[in-house]
């Protein structure tokens, strides 16, 4: 896919992120069974525009995002001033962005994001990752999902898992809570050849792989609890635990203060917010309960090998 | 209670903050007739404390909190470096500090504030204001609390209002919406010897007289209303509403975000964020129903004269 110039080849990253997108739906949908995707096809006055899925009162999915987008034009001075870059220059910016709330509170939500960055002048990178945040942590889920993205990570050597699940544990963190958001997963920004990625070719083989095994993950993690029943109290543990999920993406997430900031949709940037939210005052897990031991272990944790 | 150099007595200060907050859980309390606040006292590491004071699952308040906290020491270098002051030196800053969620969808969020800066190199102001935030604005509602605050401005002359009332619209807005958060009120800060203020003493009386119109004028909005029945999409629409509220103290509320950095409590800080909330993809009212002129109505008005 890499033009001679070693730089990648737009159309087809911008074909890959709308299969992904339209496959990702399609294995949600097949598995909810009750709702489906509605799609929003919006354009940006400046260039470019997005399609965003939403799935809203389904079988497992209480709220749902798949969302492709690809914008283009003169660089926002906003973003310029961030990277450090002259203003006025061209860009593209394409991704495939996923957050999912599901109904159940045994069944994690989680965030898939993919992204590429090209300027005119010849820069450009990756970025992306995959997350979980559930309710309450379940130590073999955590281990299924954390070794089925060290798998994709190790193909490039075993350098790549510990860097991106550092970066990962580092970026989903509130310090006013001193919480991890979730159990973490893997975070990787500014993606350029270096080191075991070598080449333009092999990041966006990652990259690919990265996105590819977002359905099949969370299909088993789906498959894991969507029959057995729960409770009132844990429904509403999961309400309250939502509440971190939204002070984390308004207080500290950088794709949603920086979208915001320079004019995104703010639709598609805030679908990430969950359906229902609960704040408690002051609210305490009773010791030694599953409340208590999810509390417990938001912090960085091996969970391959827990 | 002014002292002969001109700096407001802070003994005097504190004292009337912590009346002030007892005198409207009391009242709170006796209108709700059901719930009452419990008290949380926690003390500050570095110097001072507070009393936080919750009360929840009322008949009229779904969330509350009514705190008072005093805290002194030495002046954190953020600070010190937001307010262009050297580090190091000793301060003090009390307050006390309103957020009401009511469970009934017509009766408003109100929110109220009243404190006091003071650095030893002689340095001190007063700031404050208050706020009404309806899910359905009612403006008949909205005018008698705009005349209401106004009353209490124009004992200064009426140039006091326009001024204040305009720096509420401006704080309490919602940029990636285009919203006010609700109807505004009085917004003021680095208040300190000035033009009408002309001393100390008349800038003591007026933070008084906003904190003295907090009762009286919520229990008129809270009788305006109580004993109406309401639908369940009302009740929907509120909890959407309240998304909003959680949006703006999220990403703009100078006091959350400072509160949270400087290392403020953040159960204190946060209390303010509502008891349940909801947030739909892209949710648009329909065309000329009261949720419509509501959102049609998010947007700065001349309240008393509407």
């Amino acid at each position: 896919m890499i033009a001679s110039d070693g730089i990648p080849d737009l159309k087809e990253i911008v074909t890959y992120f709308q299969s992904l997108q339209q496959s990702i739906c399609i294995g949600l949908e097949t598995k909810d069974g009750k709702s489906t995707f509605r799609s929003d096809n919006w354009e940006r006055k400046e260039g470019g525009g997005g399609d965003t899925r939403i799935i809203e009162s389904g079988r497992i999915i209480e709220k749902g995002g798949v969302n492709f987008s690809h914008v283009h034009g003169t660089l926002p001075q906003k973003i310029a001033n961030r990277l450090s870059l002259l203003e006025g220059l061209q860009f593209h910016a394409t991704g495939t962005s996923i957050v999912i709330h599901p109904l159940h509170p045994l069944i994690p939500v989680i965030h898939m994001n993919v992204r590429y960055f090209q300027i005119e002048n010849g820069v450009w990178w990756f970025g992306g990752g995959m997350d979980l945040t559930p309710a309450y942590i379940i130590p073999a889920d955590a281990r299924y999902f954390h070794t089925q993205l060290k798998s994709v990570c190790d193909k490039l050597g075993d350098s790549i898992y510990p860097l991106f699940k550092k970066q990962c544990d580092e970026y989903f963190f509130l310090p006013h809570r001193n919480e991890t958001r979730g159990i973490g997963g893997l975070f990787f920004d500014f993606l350029k050849p270096k080191g075991v990625f070598e080449s333009s070719e092999i990041i966006w083989q990652f990259v690919q792989s990265v996105g590819n095994a977002f359905l099949p993950v969370y299909l088993e993690l789906i498959s894991r609890h969507e029959h057995s029943s729960y409770t009132e109290a844990q429904k509403e543990f999961q309400l309250w635990r939502r509440g971190r999920y939204v002070e984390f993406n308004l207080l500290y997430d950088k794709g949603t203060s920086f979208g915001l900031e320079t004019g995104g949709r703010t639709e598609s940037i805030l679908m990430s917010l969950p359906p229902q939210v609960e704040w408690k005052y002051n609210f305490q897990p009773a010791t030694g309960s599953p409340e208590a031991n999810t509390m417990e272990w938001l912090k960085p944790m091996d969970w391959v090998s827990c």
